[in-house]
């Protein structure tokens, strides 16, 4: 009996399709599962007729496998990982590769490549994109780790994951935790993403009182355009359907109170960490968090009464203008989320190429957009650019849409209608441009009652002043640092 | 010889005030610095006279002190710490304290005491609030860990602890990091603060136009009312300065770029972590972060032009604008503070006393003010108040300047100034009020392309829809959890 190719752990959807995904293309799948009923449904269910093999043990699987062995994880991120890991440490040889396809920590990827490296093994953190049907069809995929294992499985990889113009959505994307990293940015994106789209309704639906089916209509038109995008789609869709029971827009039935998963959180965590301006990314998760917050909300909604009327606003106009403002928020997110890629960079000496990883989310992934290509561009042209708002297919596009964006946002502000990644992104912008900021008061009020010292704007140096010495004359000392 | 109440180690600014307050209140500090020059130049200089008692090395210090000893670090946060409460561990004995008064990560904290337990030693993580003049003349104090250390220590620190109304600033918070955790949290609340404030004061000054000399009457005025605190007071001093050297307004000639420590970062990822609504917290903190983005302020100040004209306002009602939308925003600011501190007492269960912490706050920090009398009240009032803006004062407050606060906002969105914290709170209190937000989209896209299922408004239960099935119709199909 000849040996498999690879091997999969974990058939919940992800891994099952993953495992569909690969024999389709060819390759002999050995899969195993903890519970191992799961593996003789997909034996005998969607796999039937497909090259796949049966393991009822890891040792099975272990023994299955062409060496180098190549053992794919799909299960739950977090101790699942560290508790298999541990096992297969005892299973398998010096130079065999364990890759973990979850959405794990990169932290925690980091500690596992150096765990395996103490055992001889190879371990590669793989970021997977794409959802159910991505991973069956063509996933976008991010491995990151081992480079030495990178070799060994690009072939499966390359052939499972999408394509664009013949190029595959899979890359190697660097050392230790990076291929993890990224697939956590990509997630903290599609949160900024989502939550933007999600203003672009609640303002279509509360401002200018759209049916669903007209919203739908706007989607499928802003999908044919420069917002064109798999999440773009799916919202005209999702706006087009009726709930089957009741007759009514099915998407107003549903409870408005989003969940979250670690990557959105880590996203915003590392920008925090990393002391990069993300504010729009944050802002995405905190309104889901805030969305979740029902206590909350329910005595809001009794004590805050809306007094505020809708006022005449063109409807075609107005629709144009949320279009703008979509768009121009969506560049500063992206920016953002560029952003943290870049200075993670280098801060932990990756050498992330950041117009492949535009490639590589081009197709498979959920942000998978015509805009990606811009961005990849965007960098081929300027490989050291420090914030994708320069580059002059965004900078037009904001340029163009400013007008709208400050309209949208302050009339959303007039109205009491709550916009808080469209004005956060509005507020980065600004800031960015902005000549003098605020803070040179944040720096006196530091040094006022912390001596933090402060820098001048025409002299070079720090300096404390004694803030409290009477008199309007105040000293402006050098200190040493 | 008699020996000495307490020991102190480090004697940098905050340490030194802060053996200076102690020797002050009639208590004999012994003292110690790495450097020991420090230890002669303090009790030859500002020292003398007063009962402090120099050690030269940590047996000496430890040898110097009455039984249980206590002894407090004044030593920089971090790596530090763990250094110098290791060398303690060896000169110390069961029974003995340690005090660590930095701005230490709570979870550090949370690990020291049991390091220090493990050792028959205990250990307690005091935030200590109020920068150089508090530490001198009273700070406030939140000291949490080993409870039994509390009755050891209460004399000294409710002593050199700032008084309101007899009351020291300074209770005990609770067990592990508490203490930490709370000083932390001030400090987040702190940086959005001082962010509110600042945008107040580039308002005024961007929109119209007022010299410095009138902005400071502006903030002595407000001084005198709602907002009176230590923050809005030092902000007029720091607008009335001079530089003597240029004879130009000090504040005017001090760079823009704002530092940043561990605390503002560490609250916003703990609200994070917790899942707690605090968006415009991060803000703040995102707010300095931007500032120190010199590179790419830089480019964008080239890029971006400001096209923007002032528009005719009204000065002396902007300037009340401004003062509602601050006010309205300090509130949402301190409601999403004490939520992170809610919701972390309940998960860690600490038992925190929301109302007593606002007292500690009420003098000797830097948030020090008349407005925390009235968080006290409101949960006194009610102890089991789930957001601050639901107590009578705050709701009446901000619905007082509702409209004047979206004037304030929509006002900058048109004009092109940033007003990140005053917009993020603004779009917290809407996103609260708002009977339903745009998340039923975000539940139908995970739903669409992760089957994350979503809840119904309509019946119980978790809902999964095969979106992609062809036509309008679509089922809404109960799923097992």
């Amino acid at each position: 009996m000849s040996r498999a190719d690879i091997g999969l752990i974990g058939l919940a959807v992800m891994g099952e399709n993953l495992a569909l995904n690969m024999a389709g293309k060819g390759f002999t799948v050995a899969v195993y599962n903890r519970t191992t009923d799961k593996i003789d449904r997909l034996l005998q269910g969607r796999g039937q007729g497909l090259p796949l093999v049966g393991a009822y043990s890891l040792e099975e699987l272990a023994a299955s496998l062409k060496k180098p062995r190549k053992v794919m994880l799909m299960v739950k991120a977090g101790q699942p990982v560290d508790n298999i890991l541990q096992q297969l440490i005892e299973v398998l040889e010096p130079g065999d590769i364990v890759i973990d396809g979850g959405n794990s920590y990169y932290r925690d990827t980091v500690r596992r490549v150096e765990l395996a490296r103490s055992h001889g093994l190879r371990f590669v953190g793989a970021g997977v994109s794409g959802g159910e049907e991505g991973a069956l069809n063509g996933p976008s995929i991010m491995p990151g780790g081992s480079d030495e294992a990178w070799p060994e499985i690009a072939p499966i990889f390359q052939s499972i994951a999408a394509h664009v113009g013949g190029e595959p959505c899979c890359q190697w994307i660097g050392p230790d935790g990076a291929g993890h990293f990224v697939k956590t940015v990509h997630n903290g994106i599609e949160y900024a993403d989502m939550q933007l789209i999600g203003e672009a309704y609640f303002l279509m639906k509360n401002v200018l009182g759209l049916t669903n089916q007209e919203m739908k209509s706007v989607f499928e038109e802003w999908n044919a355009g420069e917002l064109e995008s798999y999440l773009i789609e799916i919202t005209g869709e999702i706006l087009g359907k009726i709930d089957e029971d009741t007759g009514e827009p099915l998407l107003e039935l549903i409870k408005d109170a989003a969940g979250q998963k670690g990557t959105g959180k880590w996203t915003s965590q590392e920008a925090l960490d990393l002391g990069v301006p993300a504010p729009t990314v944050v802002e995405a998760v905190m309104a889901r968090i805030v969305s979740g917050a029902e206590e909350q909300r329910k005595i809001a909604q009794e004590l805050f009464q809306t007094t505020m009327t809708v006022k005449d606003v063109d409807r075609e106009e107005f629709i144009a203008a949320i279009r703008s403002a979509l768009f121009a928020s969506k560049i500063c997110a992206y920016a953002q989320g560029f952003d943290i890629m870049r200075q993670a960079s280098i801060e932990y000496g990756w050498n992330l190429k950041l117009g492949d990883l535009a490639m590589i989310w081009r197709d498979g992934c959920i942000i998978r957009a015509q805009f990606l290509h811009h961005i990849k561009e965007a960098y081929d042209n300027n490989p050291g650019l420090v914030n994708l708002l320069f580059a002059p297919y965004f900078k037009e596009a904001v340029e163009r849409g400013e007008k709208q964006w400050r309209t949208v946002v302050s009339t959303a502000v007039e109205l009491g209608l709550p916009l808080p990644a469209f004005s956060s992104a509005l507020a980065y912008f600004d800031s960015l441009r902005t000549g003098q900021l605020w803070t040179n008061l944040v720096q006196a009020q530091r040094d006022y009652f912390g001596a933090h010292t402060y820098q001048r704007i025409d002299r070079p140096g720090a300096f404390h002043t004694e803030w409290q010495s009477p008199g309007e004359q105040a000293k402006s000392v050098p200190v040493e640092w």
